[in-house]
């Protein structure tokens, strides 16, 4: 599997993490479910923001719709409450609400008290649409295969034309999940900035890369109908919700650098936390202690976040290989066009 | 079944359409699907903005959150376009997604393109919490339950404890669906404004009638962990998104006329169309005509969505009898308590 | 001077403070300077959030535009920062510029640093439209009587037609500057919670007292063209940004509940602050401490500023007398109306 | 005067207009002051959106704040009503109290009704931090500054150190005042769209032209504290508020083109019109045509915002000589180091 570096598409000046995946975050892990079956191209992936129990223990977390035409689901109490309360899934546009229905069982299963005794429970899904190589009409994720992301979730694992990603495309290039992360300082101390994408957007032709060429897919005839990009952002920084609100945003200076001017038909959403701040389900004080950032120290995650987006697009672009589709439809993986 | 003027719970000075139901809107209509068995009390309610495939004639359409602890879906692009493209469903917060994927099931069967030739279809779907009263952990609604209720529509529809409102509570009372609409005149002309609610919110004790006074339900020890509230506005009146969005706004001042403060548990959400402004699928011009109403004049939606919420939450409590529900736990109607 | 309480008109179940005052959450203080001259009618008044200097000791903020035909400066850094750096003024429409250069020439008096070898600074000024009373092509404001409100800020202060309320109507009546507090327990500690107001809203006919009863002015014939409302909110419960943007939206039921549906002409502008959470201009480390409410405690917030709001208003209206002002026009009180 | 396209800096495919610059946008023009006078150099810049009275006939408006640290005034009235009443001002940070005073002064000259018989008047001044070059505090630019720049507005203008722009600095270069404008074709008939940008942002080192080069100036040791960015859209293609809000938040797309991840300290905030649709201040019906673009062609306009904003900052670096302001502070021309 070929990486964005190992094509030398490194982005920016700060320096990646260990695995240079949103893993390096510690707590955090990803986990595949892919589907490959006669015109079925689709799957899911599962991010899981610590080890415990979602609902529990609550990461803050803030969501930012850079444009809306997309179907995610959860975003709205993400925004209100400054938490989730789930781990957060990816799959394909008209599977969201079976994968939503997967969270709630699950969290239900960890928690029989939701919907009697406490709360009900907001499950996060964000989706792209495949169905340029999928057959998308099929709604061939189950419950199930949600449950089974979240099952393989692991600090090592694929990206490229996997889970999610297995049927997406990017800038006329066969596209899917990618991932980066950089490593910061603080008061002295080592803390981490991690990026997942999905991406599934872009116009053929339009792709940059870091050092200024632009590289176009050899059958640019078949643009897809509608795109979107989902950025994951998590970190380890100590950050309130307003100041995750801030670095998230500059996910979409990281997609203007690829080429992105943030299309019509593209849903364009970002979702960030931290496991700095987290907040109990159930508080046994009134007032309760969290860490802030200085602001005038946010800027080192502004640039940690347009660069780990960018350099997370070209790492999906990257590890994703030549693909055939339903009807035969084909995408060609950019290693082999550059 | 009583009706909130039948108890002489009329609110403001503007006249009421001939129903008085937001189907005194032309093309608008309403259908239930109830659902009554051992400890489930749940349902769905579906709105249809017109008569015609909702995928190829979209309204103007706008939503607001006034409080976003609530699960709803497809908001997010119903506010980037500006319209909807399916009928509006309403039910229990768990059964969202499900009733999301029997919109979407439905739009294809309708325009077997969806997905293939052209975009996706983005389902619009607002709940509540109704697990005081229902065993919301049963997962009770099935897309075949979704599908009749849409099959149902029709202009004149119950309110009260049925459709989505079977098992809601409101101020310590039962709850439920509630309707009501506002006669308006423009150059001269004859329009409608009209609201439906789906009403679960409110702390037992607060709340007040149009006359003033405060009436509480005889059991005010129990109240529910989380409530809610969707207004659903409809109108023929031209309006652009943004006017529409403020017009909208407006459904908060009738909520808190009644006695909210909308506490932080209830996910406060409001969601207009207009079926004077609508966009086709297939534009076959670049550049398309619409009305919009002279601002100046746009008070007169202010007030009439103001008084036409404040009535239809009083319109839910008039028609929703004594119900006993999951546990053997028991809601009053108002009616009773006046 | 009447105040809301001297006349009956208390609102909710809270205890207020013991002077009923903004000035009861500790370190708040109030200056007005009021001109009353020939045709004008007009004023300022300036609300100090702590006793020291609020560009080095900034006070966690938020802002909310519930409706946004107003011409207030200084909120769209309040919303991105989450703190205010100056004292907050209120005037009248066309005098928001020259209270902003007062805010800014005090600044650099005091921190002459600004704008050379530091950030410049954010004037934050709030404004109602006086010119049914008040001459306000006059622009009769100057720069010296911005600082002469400042200047005079104590923790007792007048209340209704005073400094930026002087010329200002409501509901048809006399408006101005009205003021209310709460007391509220977290952990068994007092806290406070207050709310200014300057009133300048509502329909004439539309007012609706605590108990039900509604008031019409004896000349109902002369609506303002234009109303508004600034709801200043102060507390020393220790709230995040996010927090305080969900307690302040609450002012909008407080309006609410007496008659108001957020009319069109009325820039209804809600900023908060806490004094409990501070960022130093200054920051010596990375990481700051903060504290924060449970959120599953933030309802006594939403309830208290409901109800502060409310009250504010009336006594606004209680304390302001009959009025004669620009070309004759008049104003009566409210209290000769009871 | 150096402009982008004479140093070889062209932006994106699309054709521009004749003059290449905001006014060809048929009826908008640009008018400058110039101050430079021992330390001060600052200026102010007016963009008219048309020749005639803008508060009697009003253009459809929007803005967008990617960064809100800043304190441009008139925002907020923008984005609630969707339309500008005055001609639009840039000029430095502290003296926009005095540019909307001016404002205010002369739309009450043109129309005595102002505060008395009609409503108020909204001011739109933006701004950036020239503090590096220009002593700040001095509070040079007066209301008759003010008003020079909006009688000197005409169809060809200057660009780069003038204006607003006299004392900017941009990606540690000298910045200022630039523009673009780009022709596109709906339907078969000609439209524009264009651009000017107040350019004061980005860090030394990351600009990065269009041709992938990064280009650095020879001091890079002193960044201004603080930044900003202002741009101002314009086109005369029809677009309702929603669609024009759409446009121009791609001028962010092109910022990150240049280089910029929307650092914490640069307020970025975008105001746009269209000539295309405009209101009566006195609409004579209750209802009002408007005409608006299929939102299936708005991609047209995203590219052409995203590209003209990249190349107008350009523009402003192309044409800034090499400069020498406050206490002997230098900033370097684009032109000398390519």
């Amino acid at each position: 599997m070929s990486r964005a570096r190992s094509l030398g598409l490194a982005c920016g000046k700060l320096p990646p993490g260990q695995l240079n995946l949103i893993s390096d975050v510690p707590g955090v892990s990803v986990g595949h479910t892919t589907l490959v079956d006669g015109d079925v191209r689709t799957g899911v992936t599962a991010i899981r923001p610590h080890q415990g129990d979602v609902f529990r223990d609550r990461p803050v977390a803030a969501a930012h719709v850079l444009n809306g035409f997309g179907k995610s689901i959860g975003l709205m109490q993400v925004e209100e409450l400054g938490q989730i309360e789930t781990p957060i899934l990816l799959t394909n546009t008209l599977s969201v609400g079976t994968c939503g229905t997967a969270l709630i069982r699950r969290a239900i299963a960890e928690n029989p008290r939701i919907g009697r005794q406490t709360s009900t429970v907001n499950p996060v899904v964000c989706e792209c649409n495949d169905g340029y190589l999928n057959d998308i009409q099929a709604l061939a994720v189950t419950e199930a295969h949600a449950l089974a992301a979240l099952d393989a979730a692991g600090t090592e694992f694929a990206v490229g034309a996997v889970g999610a990603g297995t049927g997406m495309s990017c800038f006329g290039f066969k596209g899917g999940v990618g991932s980066a992360s950089r490593r910061l300082t603080l008061d002295g101390a080592a803390f981490h900035l991690g990026t997942l994408v999905l991406a599934n957007f872009g116009r053929a032709g339009d792709l940059r890369l870091p050092d200024g060429r632009r590289v176009a897919p050899p059958n640019q005839a078949a643009p897809p109908e509608h795109g979107s990009v989902i950025v994951i952002v998590a970190t380890d920084i100590p950050l309130e919700h307003r100041q995750l609100h801030r670095v998230i945003r500059r996910a979409g200076a990281g997609l203007a650098r690829l080429g992105s001017f943030y299309g019509h038909g593209s849903g364009d959403v970002f979702l960030g936390f931290t496991t700095a701040n987290r907040t109990p389900h159930d508080a046994t004080s009134d007032v309760l202690p969290m860490l802030a950032i200085a602001e005038s120290r946010i800027d080192l995650l502004f640039e940690a976040v347009a660069d780990a987006t960018q350099e997370a697009v070209l790492d999906a672009l990257a590890a994703a290989p030549d693909t055939t589709g339903r009807a035969g439809q084909r995408r060609f993986g950019l290693a082999g066009a550059l």
